[in-house]
Formats: structure tokens, C-alpha cells, sequence
């Protein structure tokens, strides 16, 4: 038995995603328990120029979607960045999921050694699916994962670290 | 060509930790520059029941060594965890990655199905070999590291996200 880049990349965003989903719902009950804006919460951030809670889930929305569609060469499913409430971001958690799911694992078989192209603002980088799926996607995925529930915790909300991890194995 | 446990975790875990050793070397320049004590800012937490700079950075070392440990069956290094100054940080570092070089592949061939049974305060969860690696060592150490990152930019370093994904590709 051995490991191919969609089992270590589309199953695992999926359970995260699960994880996330859960994590955002305490947010927004506690924000509910607390009489908190949602507003304030959902753009709550570490320090001024980064992220905000709610652009770190739709950038893990994005980096989940973009590791299988670079990989597999599959059509991405657009996402506008829209989302202005708890249920909308809840929402969006659950279009990804459902692209995700949707994904034929064949269609990323034996592209460890192909090229991936990522190009940016600030130029273009070549990886191979191997290098693109381990450096890049994966530790950008949970980038953006950790730091939203950081967000939270930084705000009060009562999450610890199971919550992250999940507890279905 | 496929992927083994070794492969999404060792190399994995030994890049990230080069990109964390720089991220702190950014630290201790910041707080030089800055005037602040290099001691607040090892100490410094998102929030007061959550791990400061300095045990995130332990937490991660701690991660990476168990995953070759508990799917490789192979002895621990104990580290203590003295470490009070950004140095004493790059030495555990450094430890860590010399421990993580010292891994033999073969170690961790073929124990995808493998028992590997996680004994915390809170209890025994018992996973597969691939479970534990992609369902709570990886993503559990890119919490640390991200949290380590989170920590320093909460504190206004400079550091941006290439430096977290690193450029050697």
C-alpha cells in the first residue's frame, strides 16, 4: 500500500473543513452568549495588515479547491468572495466540501512528477504535483485553517486544539 | 511513482522547521530593533491559556519527532524543555532536524495500516500509521508552526508568507 497526492491532500481538506465548520459555529455562539457583533468577530484579525477571519476560510477554500484542480487539470468551480455572515461563510464551507467530494481521485493519479505552475502577483513558480501538493498547498491550507482558529481563540472563544484536530479518525 | 509516510512527513517536517528557524532569526532582529525584551516576545501567547512563542516552537519539535517515533517504532531523543533565549530555540531546531536527517526511510515503510496507539491526559486514541500521520501529526504541527508565525506577526514582525511556505522548491 502506498500513498497517492489525492489521499494526502482532498480527504484531508474535507475532514478539516468539518473541523472548521464546527470551530466557526462556537465562534458565532459565543459571539451570541457574549453580545458580540457577528461583524466585529467575522473581521477580527492578529494585527492590522493581515487577514481577517473571514478571508483566512476563503482562502482555505480557495487553496483546497486550486490543490485538486492545478493537480488534475480539472475546472475550477469559482468562488466570489462575498461572504458577510457566519451562514454565508457556513455555506461556503459546504460548496467546497461538495467540490471536493465531487472529485474523481483518477484524475490526480500519477502526477507526482508533472508540472504545476503557480503564478502571482509577484511572478510565477514550477513545481512538480509532488512538491506543489507537500510544499505549497497543504502547508497553505492549514495556514489559513490554524490561523482563523486562532482568530477566534485571540478573541475568547472556547475552542482548544481537538476541535481542530477533529475527532473522527 | 507514489507516496510513503516517510515522504509526507520527515522531508515535510525538516523544510518547515528551515522557514521557522528564519521566521525566529526575524523575531530576534525585530525585537534588537525595536528595543524589546527578547524574553516577552519568547513569551508572548495570543491569548493567557494558550502556549506562548516558546512552547509552540517545542510543541513542533515534539510533533515531528513522535510521528517518525510512533510509525517507526523507533527510540525518542528526550528534549528537555528548558529552552528561555531565540539561540537555546535554534539548537532544539537544530536537534530536531539532525534527529529527523538520522530517520531511515525504511523505517516507516509499509506500517500505513499499522497500529499507532496516541496515549494523552485525556485518554488512548488509537489510529493507523496513515491516520495518525495525516489526521493528527500533520496537521497538528503546522498548528505550531502557523501559531509560532501567528504569534510574532500578532507582535508586529515583519514576516509575510513566503516566509512561512519557504522558496527552495
Amino acid at each position: 500500500m502506498s500513498l497517492s497526492l489525492y489521499d494526502i491532500s482532498v480527504p484531508v481538506f474535507i475532514n478539516a473543513f468539518g473541523n472548521l465548520a464546527e470551530i466557526l459555529k462556537k465562534g458565532e455562539a459565543y459571539a451570541d452568549e457574549k453580545g458580540l457583533s457577528h461583524k466585529d468577530l467575522l473581521q477580527a484579525r492578529l494585527i492590522d495588515d493581515m487577514y481577517p477571519l473571514i478571508a483566512q476560510v476563503q482562502r482555505a477554500s480557495d487553496t483546497a479547491r486550486f490543490a485538486a484542480v492545478r493537480v488534475a487539470g480539472i475546472e475550477n468551480l469559482p468562488m466570489a468572495d462575498g461572504e458577510a455572515t457566519f451562514a454565508e461563510l457556513q455555506d461556503r464551507i459546504e460548496r467546497t466540501v461538495a467540490f471536493l467530494k465531487g472529485i474523481d481521485p483518477s484524475a490526480m493519479a500519477g502526477r507526482e512528477e508533472a508540472e504545476v505552475v503557480l503564478t502571482t502577483r509577484s511572478g510565477s513558480t514550477t513545481f512538480t504535483g509532488k512538491s506543489y501538493i507537500l510544499g505549497f498547498a497543504v502547508p497553505n491550507f492549514y495556514f489559513h485553517v490554524t490561523t482563523a482558529y486562532a482568530i477566534l481563540r485571540h478573541k475568547g472563544v472556547p475552542v482548544g486544539k481537538m476541535d481542530y484536530i477533529g475527532r473522527s479518525k
